[in-house]
């Protein structure tokens, strides 16, 4: 068995996540007659402490779809410069959305209120006009780093202040609460809207949700309905998000543990720089500078150790569901070995 | 137990599909990994006749994404004026593609390649560049019309002397391929793209396919992630989709038997319209000419008959998996009772 | 000098307008700084009876941003199925608006309150959001047809109660009001926006102004200056279309005296067929039974007659300011010996 | 007489220029009848060494329809980070082509072959695909920056090993050419596109050009007709142009001398910082660390002097033909006074 890092995507369902699929009361939900999907809107707003969420089949596609719902072509939505949203969807916000990118470098995924008020333009014929602030939590790029709950309010604030909304990325939500003890519905109370993933460390196959108001989430509807996101009996899918979130949920605690575990080892490695303040989720990241990181990669790769060079000299590593902490226990030995090897 | 008649897409898995969902192998699908979508996609492409196809989540979306891929912004798509893609995707041509919809009346959804020539314009730069037609079959709004292959292969011509691309929305291909016992492969040898839908007739729960030349799909990959149309464990799906075409497929021949029955009763009814001819798969159109047809719905709704209104006087009865020859035989003496209630 | 009927935006300026042309008084219009272009857009502004106008480079761009102002990707816009907005934009709606045309089947270019109400669908997912009805007066392809008042008010009636904006090409709508000796204030009361061109009838070299209300004047300027339309020392053409409204307007009955006398000419030659009820403003359209439009127009343009040919059968002929009664008298004896050429 | 520094497109036409617009030979351009227009365009593209050239209503425009010409929604442009045609062409990457702008901040608006270098990333779903690299020369918030030749030959390898296409942005090559002693062809002969404009320096009222290959000019006019650039007797502007580029290009040197001299002047005044090598053409960056850049510009204003502030404490003057090298001398002490007004 693989010791597969590169990513919180790659968890195979459980078998009890496959019992509750297979057995999941479904419906059409295009035509609004699926009691498993509408169950998990209901329950992922709650948790969320918004008024409504949809499902979708993707985080890219809630993300997309919360830019397309909140802007007009021409308009300008500020993000981190790393953010998923801008660097891995593969150019859906000026291609779906028409908007420009206003990209603010922040630490590790993480910008200030202050970076955001510079960036502020005033209104004026030859700029777009701006509508949206996008942060990421954890943030992906950054290393799963964590967006401090003060920070975000702060931010909050020169939003309204300017009459911008804020729509949070948060695939990896669940991430930032279990690491900080803090709930879903108190960490993103300030933002108007919300996407948050099934199918990264909670384990389900497939799906995402965006939640916010009735009235944008009903906006959003009928842009999953365009983008091609509307599905039949797409509850089979959502109980495997129900399933993910009521008993796969707990586990991120120990997939940080691992993280921590593995960042250790990694430390006293000669050839490896790790920084252990940046690993504060699930996200491990090291820098490799003896050995180029795609090499190194493919080194651990015959090793069964899965990972992904995500620079020139940077290595991700991402515990998850599948990995157990004695695999994780064995991963700085091999990177070593394989460092070594020549 | 209610006669559901609204969709064919109203199907719920049967118990052997569920099983194959629930032990489907699967992986990480975005990443390349998942064995039983890459089953699927060279399944559905061999059956298709073509180099390759590529999974999504809706009919929706492969049709979009095969306009998208086959156009760029300014250019027109000439299609029937009733056409899936014109009438129900939300828009989708110009917001997705920015694509004008050229559009022909035809003859229940059915249009000829004279037609076609007809509404050519030259190249000029006043008029959007004409690049893409579409043709539907079996034609969903025609009331379930076949497209003859000879006026396929007509319009294919025209379309390959000025230059065009043609594109079968095939969301219910199936039924076309087994009224006319005709495989799937000649029928789309034509055409440069094909779409397919699991989720119709076929039963699955969710999911259609794109299928093309390698550069084509391959391009058409590069927008479904854009779209959000990515999934990660997406073989359950996949998985449901494989049944579908092995073990419901046979059955559609059940659901034009069905469909005749029905016409056939409703045509003695006084105050029912219906012409037989026009009942050639699994859809049945019929008119209500004394009672409006939103009541006449209404009223077998309580009867435990669910049909859809798609006129002022215009019901819409589609056979499907769900529905027995008895139940059916039921149907007419139920419409007639609605009739005459008051 | 040859007899150009090819359409009223050949007219070249006159001696008076390229005096006005050259001592205009001008500024950096995108800095706000232009006196003459401020002075024509308040001109139109009151010609018009709404609260502001824009001045731009062309008709096109006038009917392209009222559309883009309207809506957003995804919408429905209501138009004839001849629309200039339509046919000769090059696909702008689809491509710079995201928006789908629904097209209705006028008479000549004239659409009822009854057609429109007929083509309305509720809001559902599967639809594109209708958004805006655009009408043209006078219709180009219509042959120069005017939009009766009262049917106006009657489609501003339906558009009303389901919520639509109204917009108007008025490109000839100068050719409407002296036509029917109405206010051009009276005759555009009934829509949200409204668009005038000073390059057709009127003569000027170049320009268009859009009109409406303040707010939709402010958005429209936005969009103006994305598109490349925002120019700077635009007074001198300003200069050239205040002229044209002021001293060449007058003249657009003569136009419309010509059309009459050519289509009486042409009525009586054989082979020619023309219905002079159709003939109602500076256009003449007529039938070319025997000899095909293009080669009619072919051998007409040796004897120093410019017409377009705008179907197989078809000719088009518009009077303008360059084409005097002395030469319009002309033309029927050419057409009759063009005809008779072999 | 104000001394108006605010941007070089202030400048009204002389008397000469009137005369020229005055008495152009014109014709209907849309229909391809305009003698002066089709002039322009051959000038130009001799001028620039490419095949074609096709005049637009402004600078915004040609680069616009540039992206458009060059690219698919979807794909990423390669810019600086403070490059007009991101900055200030009011979101139209984004809204008019559906492209991602990825922005690579450079030394006053210049960046390296090494630094484009970097930024490219492999082909990958999940990532935009790279399709051009745009320069801009001079570099307006640059400060009037001059781009080395030798930067640009070697920016348009990595260009042509990469498969990108290469377009100059240069609404003011004319001072970049002067200032360098360099042909606009030898300057631009590694770009596939150039842009150029005339109501800058040079001093038309309105217009610019776009130049390139035959087959890329072909495309451009369509996009032109599409955004509403289509003019019927354009000529009277193209007679501006025309005369701008053979009467008023010379003078671009002395726009030059005065930016020295002005630079010069600054200098020594106490509270204003100025960093001479920065001054290169006809812009003049300075910063004024004591008093706000608005207040000292609305200061300066009252005066008769006209600056604009482009950042908290940063002034910009531009030279231009409608201030002598008299009016420039008296600038500094202006300053100075203004400054030390309480």
């Amino acid at each position: 068995m693989p010791i597969d890092l590169r990513s919180d995507t790659i968890t195979q369902p459980t078998s009890g996540m496959r019992e509750a699929i297979a057995t999941a009361e479904v419906g059409d939900d295009v035509l609004g007659d699926d009691p498993t999907v509408k169950q998990l809107e209901r329950y992922v707003a709650g948790l969320l402490g918004k008024d409504a969420a949809v499902f979708m089949p993707s985080g890219t596609m809630t993300n997309q779809i919360a830019l397309r719902a909140h802007t007009e072509p021409g308009d300008e939505v500020i993000l981190e410069s790393q953010a998923h949203i801008y660097y891995y969807e593969g150019g859906g916000p000026a291609a779906l959305s028409g908007v420009m990118c206003r990209l603010i470098q922040g630490d590790r995924g993480i910008f200030t209120a202050a970076d955001l008020a510079q960036v502020l333009r005033p209104s004026d014929v030859h700029f777009p006009k701006t509508k949206l602030v996008c942060l990421e939590n954890t943030h992906n790029r950054g290393g799963g780093s964590i967006y401090p709950l003060s920070e975000i309010e702060a931010i909050a604030q020169v939003c309204q202040q300017n009459g911008l909304k804020l729509h949070l990325d948060g695939a990896r939500l669940w991430n930032a609460c279990i690491a900080t003890n803090t709930s879903e519905a108190d960490y993103v109370e300030a933002f108007d809207s919300v996407s948050v993933c099934f199918s990264k460390g909670l384990g389900a196959p497939v799906g995402s949700a965006l939640a916010g108001s009735n009235e944008f989430i009903e906006r959003a509807r009928r842009f999953r309905k365009m983008f091609g996101g509307g599905m039949r009996q797409a509850g089979m899918m959502a109980a495997g998000a129900i399933y993910a979130i009521k008993h796969h949920r707990p586990y991120l605690k120990e997939d940080h543990l691992n993280a921590q575990t593995l960042a250790k080892g990694l430390q006293s490695i000669r050839g490896i720089t790790i920084d252990l303040k940046t690993v504060q989720t699930n996200i491990v990241l090291f820098q490799t500078l003896a050995l180029p990181a795609p090499i190194l990669a493919e080194r651990l790769k015959l090793k069964g150790v899965y990972v992904l060079a995500v620079g020139p000299n940077t290595i991700r590593a991402v515990t998850n569901l599948m990995v157990t902490d004695t695999q994780i226990q064995q991963v700085p030995d091999l990177v070593e070995l394989a460092l070594n090897e020549n």
